[in-house]
């Protein structure tokens, strides 16, 4: 048994309040038991120079903690002059994965950037970054594609994030701190809500992992994902239904 | 009249919610209308290289905006890889403030670093930072003042901070982001609970100003803050007797 | 009786010697006691780009101390790589409080920028680069009102600055190093040649200060700008008159 | 059929040429197809801050690509003064996965810094970088083995790495920089010799990825890895014997 | 005698292997003794800011070692987020000293940057820097000749680089990292196939030098470079004639 | 006939002023012609960490420029947040010369740090630089042995520094900044009072130089230092006594 009375292949609860910033095009608050994230997206009529002149949009996201997200202080990273490799590690991985879903000729040439910033960290700050930054991201298109009259909604997809692992014997869904600095095997999962792949980040620093192991991981991962993705749904209300329509064959 | 039906010397409301962060020996959420900052309190059993060896403590302050606590995004500064020169300012003069109400010898040697995060800004985000640190502050004081079997509480008095400023012909209390803007002077004051001054910033980039408006500014200034202090006298409950218990002659 | 056996409302001896290099627009040398400032005024006939396209002018400041400026080496902010807190804070007060004075419509589109270059500090660094950058910007000020034809002299005023501060019972004017670290309450003061406050800066970091000792620091520090601007007026000659001749009603 | 006349799983010509620095403990030269790598390990009889007094060494790894390793220049990270993102992940990766098969404790505290500096870049430069910096980990723990006369080898395992990827209808072993540039579906795999996985790094962006596709990826994966795994023991020589004849269960 | 039995006024042996590098437009690999370094050209149809316009291209240089060039690993200047004084003044060396023999109007709005990557360093790697870079550059420059059909050859003379010394009492040529750090006088001299001095940089830290010390110095730095010159020709094969027909007086 | 009425192998007029610094241990204002530099030289009781425990002594140098020493205005190094090639090469070129004539092991365990920041720039400020911080040096060294009381005066010989060039066809001593823009070569010498050279660096970008060009600059460089030597012992007064009756056979 866990910590929690949760069970292996138990979530912690999550909660998402939509619209809680009263400047930025989508908003959200995303709570994954202590996880605490605020994810805003920015809308621009712009695209980054790489992107100009292509007719296509561009999405991007940024990811910060707060110095005291967690047990002991963090220096801030604009106190250092630079960021770490991890925030640029996590920071790639949330744009890309929030990309992977998004028809970006759909969008147009305008730009949405996202920002996670963890107010409080209790592990799993990056796949629940990216399961907040979704529903932001929808929030902001939605107003984009109201605005101006887009004739397809420019998201193809719902899209979550979590973290399995290895602790001792157990395949554990949903990784706490401290679950997550015991475990031998520690693996990212983003899917998608017709139920593929996005991202498959898996890594076994003091334990290699067998081929088996590797399969319960992602059993998990996509059981926890699927029920994420319905709370997604719920949080968006009658803005799913412009994601969910477009996809008629999907799982979810 | 001004939006949200207040008068010259009406403050907006605000709130204090104390303990809002799991790690933070102190931590509160406050919100002065639409301006909302987080500010913990960090607790270290240590004194920067310079303070060292004098059986004294220290208090510092940091200060950042998340990117889209504004209209429009701000970049990052760890992004930019410097802080700009306005908030250096900010955060040497909350440190600055806070140390004038501490007995850093009362401390011992550790230091107290409070972190000030504002996840919306409208106006007055430095004054509103000034008075939730010091609540933040308070409470970490409390630990340490537990923990260690301080003979004597490290806080000398209360401290609370507030805008003012001439827009029009009008001498006004708490200014909002859109009254700043138009202001032609703008004042930031720093008080005590024994209603003594421990910082007066006042400008007047486009209109220099008089003597009678500077002490127009000060009267109302001293309002606000005298209202704000009773706030935080509640907010800190039993522990606000520490300070008060101190303090016979005090104004508030 | 303070050192150099000057009374509490006595300034140092100050001296300013124009056009002390070869290159600049305007430039000046200002020695006040043993603190030395090398102002430079440059024109450009461009302005930032945020300023740009409005038809008006921009003002800025530099501030910087050599090494040995001071009585153990500092080292240099080029080595470190960036600029300190209190450079950025200074070099914004010595920009705006130029501004106050400027008429930016009048200056048309291009920038004057002064650099402050502390050669030797014996405190009042800021206030003497105030008082020498006025004169500086002055000097260049007319050359282009000259070379431009400008149909009005884009200053609108006198400027200068002095520190004030309270050092046991008395209250100084014009404080020197030694002073200034004795200092319970220390005040930087920015008046024009009307007797306005373009900038109050009062600080008791170690003792907050009580509305009456505010009120002699004002009051001291005023005597102690007049006198000032009258050594600016005579340094700057005919050049004063273009300033004065437009302020009938000015108190100077 | 390919570019090269190579099936869907045939790798690229592997060479690897041992011990081409005069000062580096361990060194490898090692080329993929045109993706050519110099690979050094530098012994230090002293260990990071955060491992000091545990007993432990500790392996780490640097990444780098000059300026003229691609079709055209890039920049130089030293030149622009900061790593970039790209360049953190994959240092991260490579060290985490060097580690995997150290035996931290049996290395004593000392460390091993292994530099991998891409001369040359035709797709796969982060795998060939790990496959080679094995290579060279083993010959400079060889010596330190020696050296220091440790009872116990401290490498555990062999270690490999290669990429593999969806392009169009196929799925295809070590991809080369065109290849890379069509891929839909890109996935890096470490893999010891005992066939465990140490990390798998999947990455759909612009094309979702099934369970079945996974699967395929995998198995071909393992494949190539199981060849280089035979061309690291021929190039080890006599040094192969102490990691393979610690590991009797091994599947290589 | 020296190691390797050298007589004084013998070179290092000397290889160059053009064509190295499958992108860059020129490149070389040069060894002289131990010292080992890689040489790209790169060819851009722009020019930097400062020289649009003009109807002129420029030639520029940039400089690194490896970290494990040295006896020591070396800190990546990437990681340490700036270039050392060395390493600048190297690369202006280099640049400088191949435009010298340029003609940057016949080169026309283009510009080459050679780059010069220490493998592996044993004394004399920025004069073995230039007597490759200016390989590099002639073999990028004949390309560009071809490509744009340029009347006239833009390289005007060839350019080789060599270090010479006085250790104890003997005027020693090309040292290596041995015979340089005992030197009382080290002396780095760039020429011409005309035999014209393009740049002299003699520096006696620890013993000034006298005249006649200074001109035995230069008459052996003047056989070596000949020497080297030669060797250039030969790499260069008919691309040689290029630069040489037009220097009927040529020394060389 | 150049401008200002000299001779090819006349200077400029050069003056030196001492004790110009209130705090610093030795300080000299240098001009030679337009050129001003203030030179400060710090002592302190360490050395940098390289030379720790060696029982010796360290000389090093920095140098910069106020932003408008020059014709236009330049940035600031310390806002571009790093130093210049330039500038690292120059304080590289001043600390190695001075240490040529400093006998580190007499000056023990201390270091002298000598700032030459050029308050303005007419040609010739390294060289300026380095004639004014020897004598700035001299000055702290004879502080130094007289509080320590050293046996042995630390400073070997006298050392000044002079640019000669090449413009058309002359040979011209001490160039300024027009002359220097128009050379065809340039050579910037360092002598001691015995006539040895301590550093010799000459560049013929734009056009390689002959043997005899470069003899011919060589003997002007050398009268010029001579004289310049001649002016550093007057300014020195009876300090120097203790320079150059130390050397009985100096050529001065």
């Amino acid at each position: 048994m866990r910590s929690n009375g949760r069970q292996a292949d138990d979530r912690r609860p999550m909660n998402l309040t939509v619209n809680i910033n009263k400047y930025a095009e989508g908003s959200v608050y995303i709570e994954v038991g202590d996880t605490k994230v605020m994810c805003t997206a920015t809308v621009e009529e712009k695209v980054p120079m790489f992107m100009k002149g292509q007719g296509k949009g561009w999405v991007t996201a940024e990811y910060s903690m707060l110095p005291r997200a967690t047990q002991t202080r963090n220096q801030r990273e604009s106190a250092r002059g630079k960021l770490s490799g991890r925030t640029m590690e996590i920071q790639r991985l949330i744009g890309r994965s929030l990309r992977s879903v998004v028809d970006l000729q759909a969008l147009g040439e305008r730009s949405v950037t996202i920002d996670c910033d963890v107010l409080q960290a209790d592990g799993g700050t990056r796949t629940t970054s990216i399961t907040g930054a979704f529903v932001a991201m929808a929030l902001a298109m939605h107003k984009i594609a109201q605005k101006h009259a887009l004739p397809k909604f420019p998201i193809t997809d719902f899209l979550a994030s979590v973290s399995v692992g290895i602790v001792g014997e157990d395949t554990l869904l949903d990784l706490n701190y401290e679950e997550d600095s015991k475990a031998k095997v520690d693996m990212n999962v983003v899917m998608t809500g017709r139920g593929q792949f996005v991202e498959v980040q898996g890594t076994g620093e003091e334990n290699p992992f067998s081929r088996s192991e590797l399969d319960g991981l992602l059993a998990i991962a996509e059981k926890g994902i699927r029920e994420m993705i319905e709370q997604q749904r719920e949080a968006l209300g009658p803005i799913a239904l412009q994601i969910s329509s477009r996809q008629p064959g999907s799982a979810v």
